[in-house]
């Protein structure tokens, strides 16, 4: 029995959501006529704080949505150097949006260095220049390992891109993730950003789906731009059925998924051949490394994944030598123990 | 009891289909996973007689995705003046590819002019003119009254476009819709077309989704943009086990829409007040127009819509004082005639 | 000796200008500092009645710049089917900017379809459509053979535009001949557009430039936009000194230009195996086809190009079969009568 | 009497420039008919080693074109975080040709990391990713403060891109001054590169205009979009005029400028209150700061400027707190001494 902790995009509807979506009451989206669609987008406005919620198919296009909305053609985002915007949304806000991406360094907690954001942010007064008109932060943090910003560290962001009359917006994908491993309400947690995405997919389980949220006006703009990427779904209501269930009855137990990183973490931590920040696992995911004195992380990493697989564990690469494992509602305990096994077996074998 | 015809857009899925995506076996489609969507791919191509296919969210972004794969930054796309690429999709090739579209005048019939499209074929040999790089036709026409293009009008098209090697993108939403009423495969229809974007929704009832049909190297580059634009889903199987019912069971039964189209046109062709054409009612859309001397368009259409949703039927507008009614699957015959009865009704309250 | 009436951007700069270019006063006009352009664009601001002017390397930069500025990413520019902006700039507006292109028919005189445009100007309404933000007309009309829009036609557009609170830009490459052939000032005929752009070069005979006017903010505006696209040039007063030289010296003189063109035009008239719209001839434009009863545009063209070149005069082509002559200042009374002798014994040879 | 070292690019042109600009052969250069022109780009082919060269009205529209001749829309452009295309340029290659930009980090003498480099070149088996399709360097480099890669650090960087079967542009704005820095011919120092812009201003004095050169096939596509940006400019032989008398009577004095950027250094480097590292002023430019123990840089550099400018020395900002100077044909070495002055007064009064 193979365990999969390539990633949590990979958790299957429950039963209640399938049963959900089978007797979803839907309309037309199109023409805002969908009453599932619109249940969904109230109870994300108020679950977020914010004024009003857009449903769109994936994460990816909430964060492009927002940042098209935020950013006007040639006016510049800053992005973190480690954060999934940049490196893994195929430069979207530039390719699709023609807004160039400025580029700050990421702490290891998943800060972005505010030296760097304060000296990146800049206006109209130099025509070689492009101005600022986006700052976008990520929490949790993927890259680094699922860390969570806290209320003081997003604060500080929003203070010095509001004092600059730039926005923020949040890249939430787990942003319910944060909120658990904080112990707040998520709407606390995001007060200051200006927008944020997040996933009903990932630790959620629900098959499609994320959400935007922000005011009215950003709302109303982001809409429009959901119709001219193709994000503007028919009878989507099925989706956001599920999409309910999810946010009613799934966001207290991603605590377990919380548990079941730190157990494998834990383990993995006792392994000499691994190198593990246990500081930073903080969410669901868990980020290694395989020592070495002689080999290079190409040659690690590939036959490391592929020999864990034959032990039956899924893990996924990272770069830069790094091994990711993301526990969500497939993974219980039991699996964990197995998983810690596999992975013993497979450094015995290659890494002795 | 309300008689829906704003679109076929509305139509409702189902049970056999909410059925089937309560039961449909889904995984990570991001990853290729996804075991239903998977399916339905191999549906569609075979279907459609092309080497592969790609599921998507929307029409819209299916033609996006066709425009941005076949024609690059700068590079001209040629489209029907009343084509719904050209005006009802945010000019989206254009705001996010980058690529100018030029426009050729459209016959009543949907056909493109020939010979403007011949003018507007241009090459790299002067710097002033952007290259063409796609003609794009609509089988069957939206904005003419849901008209189709036969074989020989479309190989006139494709043989045109193909001899100064420029390829042809359908936007085929009611393809299924052309194939029926010629009463050949739509494998056939479409054999010389390069791609081709079709809904699952629309007349076939699906929730959500479209598909994109092409060759194998088209399909591959078409399914990074859909990674871009964000329509790169995960456990979309869900929604792909409604398209397979779709494909599977609804195909046939267009031709129930299409004879209740007919039956309403002639309805209304009866009465003194309108304008119809109905050699152009050629499947599931009927156009018509309230006859004036002395009241603008602007002052006919809306009373009218008004009116009559007053007597229980919904319609829409098309521009230029065109007034459009749709047949679908959540319409009988029984209703075509309410419905007519109820526009009688409009018409004497305001054009007597 | 060969006559060129290819076109008036084959003017040569006059020995004034070069002598002015020598002795030109400059600086680095990235800072701002160079006296030269400075001087031009408070004499071009104070020429055409608007508030302030930018100097640009050419008058297709001139119009992307206008139109970028007017107009974001994907909303919509409204140009005419004839325009140069729409055929012979390459789509700057869509390829740059993203911003798409809506098309309305030109009337044979260069007037937009007043019908076409009203019904083109858009506004956020609806999803599905991008909204206009700009209009463009271009007066003279090079297309439609340097044909001239008047004070009433220049008002029925912007009042329209405006109506909508759209603005218009004119494309004004040839602008002073459209003020001279109407005998009003320049800053009368386009005091309601809001942007113009007017070339140095052509009619006027500087080498290079042109200039972009119109309010403070938008010309701010277009100063960065300008940057963007590498037009931000260094010392180029040298250019603006034969600039200064063009508007100060070479404006009157184009009434010369318009007597040979008529000359010439009036002398093609008597050719029975030409057809020409002596009423279109109003500028230093004439457009002219060859009749024939069993030829197409293709085969009478360039040949006909080609033995007129043999005889010592050298035309352009317009598409669609039409022959386009210029005047200009490298070109006198006598040389329209060689002219004619030339095209004369073309006709003879070819179409005897 | 101002001693204006803000940059090379005030440098006015020369007598027999302006000699040469009044007496040049002109032609339209958009119909290739401007012989100045022609001869210009022979020339710099051959100085350069390259196949073919392109006139364009500035640096900026130079690297633009490059850019979006090598990279298409959403293909990804690696830039150094110094670099001058990156913060400079407006995002460019972003905002005008959808193409993100790459960032790595820029070693101190304007080396890029190579395992960075390494680590961002991409290929398509990613969806997420945007693959690479071309690597930016700059030599010298402004920001670095004029440093010089030499030909075993550029065939690193080619070799490494091109192994990846990605090609390399530089930014040669002053790619003179590394040959002459270098004491090789330029047309060595790059002859791996696949494109290169250098500057007939700066350095060589020209009133205005640079050049791109690399392989016929680039330069053909090049010149395609030359005229989408609006840098196709009409009888600009009167500028390529200057250019040639840079070329052939301008490069060796560069050597002229490096002394006495040197003897600035030298200068600056015995003040205690200064901070500079001498190694890395091998070109025309000097970058300095002010020590201090208590003030941010913010509080230095403005008053810094405002005083040296009383003290008649013109000095830029380059960020960080860092200091510009830039030596040019419009300084001897007297006025550096001068300048030094200037300097030490400025520093005596305001961090004695």
């Amino acid at each position: 029995m193979t365990i999969d902790l390539r990633s949590d995009t990979l958790t299957l509807p429950t039963d209640e959501m399938r049963m959900a979506m089978a007797r979803a009451d839907v309309g037309d989206d199109v023409y805002g006529e969908d009453p599932t669609i619109n249940k969904l987008q109230e109870l994300a406005a108020e679950l977020t704080g914010k004024e009003a919620a857009l449903f769109v198919p994936t994460g990816t296009m909430g964060n492009i949505i927002a940042m098209l909305t935020h950013a006007g053609r040639g006016q510049a985002i800053i992005v973190g150097d480690q954060s999934h915007i940049y490196h893994y949304e195929a430069g979207g806000a530039s390719t699709l949006g023609g807004s160039p991406m400025f580029v700050v360094p990421t702490h290891k907690d998943g800060m972005l260095d505010l030296t760097r954001v304060r000296a990146s942010l800049t206006d109209e007064s130099d025509d070689h220049v492009a101005r600022t008109a986006l700052v976008c932060i990520e929490n949790t943090h993927n890259s680094c390992g699922g860390t969570v910003l806290n209320q003081d560290q997003m604060q500080m962001i929003t203070d010095l891109a509001h004092s600059r009359h730039v926005p923020v917006h949040m890249d939430g994908a787990r942003a319910f993730n944060a909120a658990i491993a904080l112990g707040i309400p998520l709407a606390t947690l995001i007060q200051n950003v200006d927008s944020m995405m997040f996933c009903l997919s990932k630790g959620l389980s629900a098959p499609v789906g994320s959400l935007l949220v922000g005011n009215q006006e950003f709302i109303r703009k982001a809409r429009r731009i959901r119709k001219l990427l193709g994000g503007g779904m028919r009878q989507a209501g099925v989706l956001a059925a599920a999409g309910i269930v999810a946010l009613t009855t799934r966001v207290e137990r991603l605590v377990e998924d919380h548990a079941n990183a730190r157990l494998l973490a834990e383990g993995l931590a006792e392994l000499p051949q691994l190198e593990i920040a246990l500081e930073r696992v903080q969410t669901n995911i868990v980020i290694f490394k395989v020592k070495s004195t002689h080999l290079s992380s190409d040659e690690i990493v590939a036959p490391f994944l592929a020999k864990a697989r034959e032990h039956g564990v899924l893990l996924s690469e990272m770069g830069e030598g790094r091994i990711r494992a993301v526990t969500h509602h497939g993974i219980d305990t039991a699996q964990i123990s197995t998983a810690l096994n596999g992975i013993k077996k497979t450094l015995l074998e290659l890494h002795p």
